[in-house]
């Protein structure tokens, strides 16, 4: 007898992580796809030392199904860590998530129905779309830089607004005072839950953070003694400060959808790892991650330089691109129409390097002409070499399209 | 303006895990409703070393992104510890999974639309249910140990068959071999996928395990190069044989169910946290499950015994029972029908002692003649007194129903 059919959203799913996948076998090959930390950046030995701290000291908290909502203190000392003047973050304003993704499966379990609407920064991040591609959602693309983008029509009727402000994923860009200040204005008129995915908000190579929408959004905590309840809901990660393996997240939000996002992680993974939580709390009071942060970003500064010097010697002529202010890519779009960035993965595989073309970053899979380069795990010399490559690819694939 | 709606799903759930969080105040409750290990069979000293090693000897399984289908290396473990004769099980039949929770979570994705049908062992765990109601799943309820259960009939258009053979949750029940292979039977006659979720397998106190279904659908792996491709898909956990903290969980299923799991674990949460991956790949190398199993086993029994026998003291006119061989739960059902079990747990918390009562094993929520105990979590002291609390409480909420 044949088998029941699979839910039908996963006939939708693209196969690129497949690709990728294979593509780690070839020898050789320079990985500018993935969104990957050096592990040169991690703490190992305080780590290590933190870990068996963890179990030995304080079992419970380690071994022990933690709280559905994460432990009580690891939730303190992220409302510490990202209150702000104004902004007075309670416990209940915290909940403690399986690395980043998971803010965004639970996000998607207690907005979504089959069908609903989505306001989202156009590209978007890969995963968000995985996450929420189970409720096959409408999206309404927000093009954030254009001149005549708006907010509150944009806003209108969607569940949600889902935004990355500090160099988003894939474009790198970075959303402005002035424009973070109008999507949050255009919440509080509209209503909408506005998601502000963070994360790259420690990894700024040029300047000074800008506030975050969520400390913006400071007047909807005007009381020291009552939880924020504003319409932000803050995504935060380890995985970038300190080291992806530990999975663990965060979520910042009024207590009524941390609520509701608890209800949902009850039935998704029960509770996240104590022994990761135990060790991201220690590792914030021993302030491990400001220490390693200096190390980091003139690790990744120098190498975006690298990265961007090369292809101003070798994709000029192929590609457009900003030079990002910070995070972990940088999007290249291509100067011929005729170059479709589906066609010049395989091509680039087959030179030895891996991209990410733009198709993965659209709902409707249909943005063929843009790429993201990622410049954190590779070295100056890799990612040079990466990008030769890469030239070489376009060429022949303009070619093979001419 | 008001804030969008939540999705219609969140309507639905009950409110007993709030009741039993309140319930963690109450000084000096005896807490008889949780599935919780004892921590007193934790070997933390090793935990301890066997984390330290995993981030100092191999950091980039533990603190890198996993694959999303889990550590190569503990992939082939899973694949070697339940291999049996007959049974060939490779790498690509194994998923790892954040807890035992998440492979429900995942099934739920990959195999129901709104509305789709299961056919569930009744009452059923609860948080399966709880893992599959964002999709408002159909329940066909199987009655396994009913005279005219029929299997076939049960399966006939289901999307999958849940069952936990071993001492389910909430009944503690045991399915016998011939009913094993009477389920696995109308499993290949129908088509349908058989989940066998198996938290408590090494929970045996009186006798030698029983195959599991896996084991007994050797023939759809005939070949020693071939995978498993039969239509079990079999779910295990750390969560009772080591510790639940680690949140560590596997799938053993054929490929091609792995496959479409995978694609949901990438948009679930990406991977289980390394760190725990690599911890429990070497606790199983080192042996270490199988050498605290005797003293798990022991202290289980023990606690079984003296509940039981608490129970025959002073709640043999309240209820019966059955004496489970294994697991962690005895389930009691009410003599007198006017005994309404939603309503006792009230008066459980008010004498000092928590139970959780068979509604929220009901999909529908309507069984209200029976409680669940738990029995592996306090000493026989504590058993004792509250079932004395328990029968007082009874005794109490009769009389208000009188």
């Amino acid at each position: 007898m044949p088998r029941p059919a699979f839910a039908n959203w996963l006939s939708d799913t693209n196969d690129v992580t497949q690709i990728f996948l294979a593509a780690g076998q070839i020898p050789g090959l320079i990985n500018m796809a993935g969104g990957l930390p050096d592990p040169s950046t991690w703490p190992i030995a305080d780590l290590s030392a933190l870990a068996a701290n963890a179990i030995s000291n304080h079992p419970k908290d380690a071994l022990a199904y933690a709280p559905i909502e994460g432990l009580p203190s690891l939730r303190d000392t992220i409302a510490a860590r990202f209150s702000a003047p104004g902004l007075h973050l309670h416990r209940d304003n915290v909940m403690i998530t399986s690395g980043g993704m998971q803010a965004l499966d639970l996000l998607g379990k207690v907005l979504l129905d089959d069908g609903s609407l989505i306001a989202a920064q156009s590209p978007a991040y890969l995963g968000a779309l995985d996450a929420w591609r189970p409720r096959r959602p409408i999206y309404r693309p927000m093009h954030l830089h254009a001149n005549d983008f708006d907010p509150e029509a944009a806003f209108q009727g969607a569940q949600f607004a889902y935004t990355v402000p500090n160099f988003s994923n894939p474009t790198g860009r970075l959303v402005g005072l002035d424009q973070r200040q109008a999507l949050l204005s255009a919440a509080q008129t509209t209503g909408t839950w506005l998601i502000e995915d963070d994360p790259y908000g420690t990894l700024y190579y040029d300047s000074a953070p800008l506030p975050r929408m969520l400390s913006l959004s400071a007047s909807n905590s005007p009381h020291e003694d009552t939880p924020y309840d504003g319409p932000v809901i803050y995504l935060g990660t380890l995985s970038k400060e300190l080291a992806p393996g530990l999975r663990v997240g965060w979520v910042i939000a009024a207590p009524q959808m941390i609520r509701a996002l608890v209800t949902a992680k009850q039935g998704s993974d029960m509770s996240t790892s104590g022994l990761s939580q135990r060790i991201t709390q220690d590792a914030f009071a021993a302030g491990l991650t400001d220490r390693i942060l200096p190390e980091i970003l003139a690790l990744y500064r120098a190498r975006r330089d690298a990265l961007c010097a090369a292809m101003t010697t070798h994709l000029a002529d192929l590609f457009t691109w900003e030079i990002p202010a910070g995070g972990m890519f940088v999007w290249a779009t291509a100067r011929d129409p005729a170059l479709n960035t589906d066609a010049l993965l395989p091509e680039a595989l087959a030179q030895g390097v891996c991209i990410t073309p733009s198709s993965v970053f659209d709902p409707h899979g249909l943005n063929r002409r843009a790429i993201r380069i990622n410049f954190t795990l590779n070295d100056p010399e890799k990612l040079t070499e990466g990008v030769r490559r890469l030239a070489r690819a376009a060429k022949s694939c303009l070619i093979k399209a001419a």
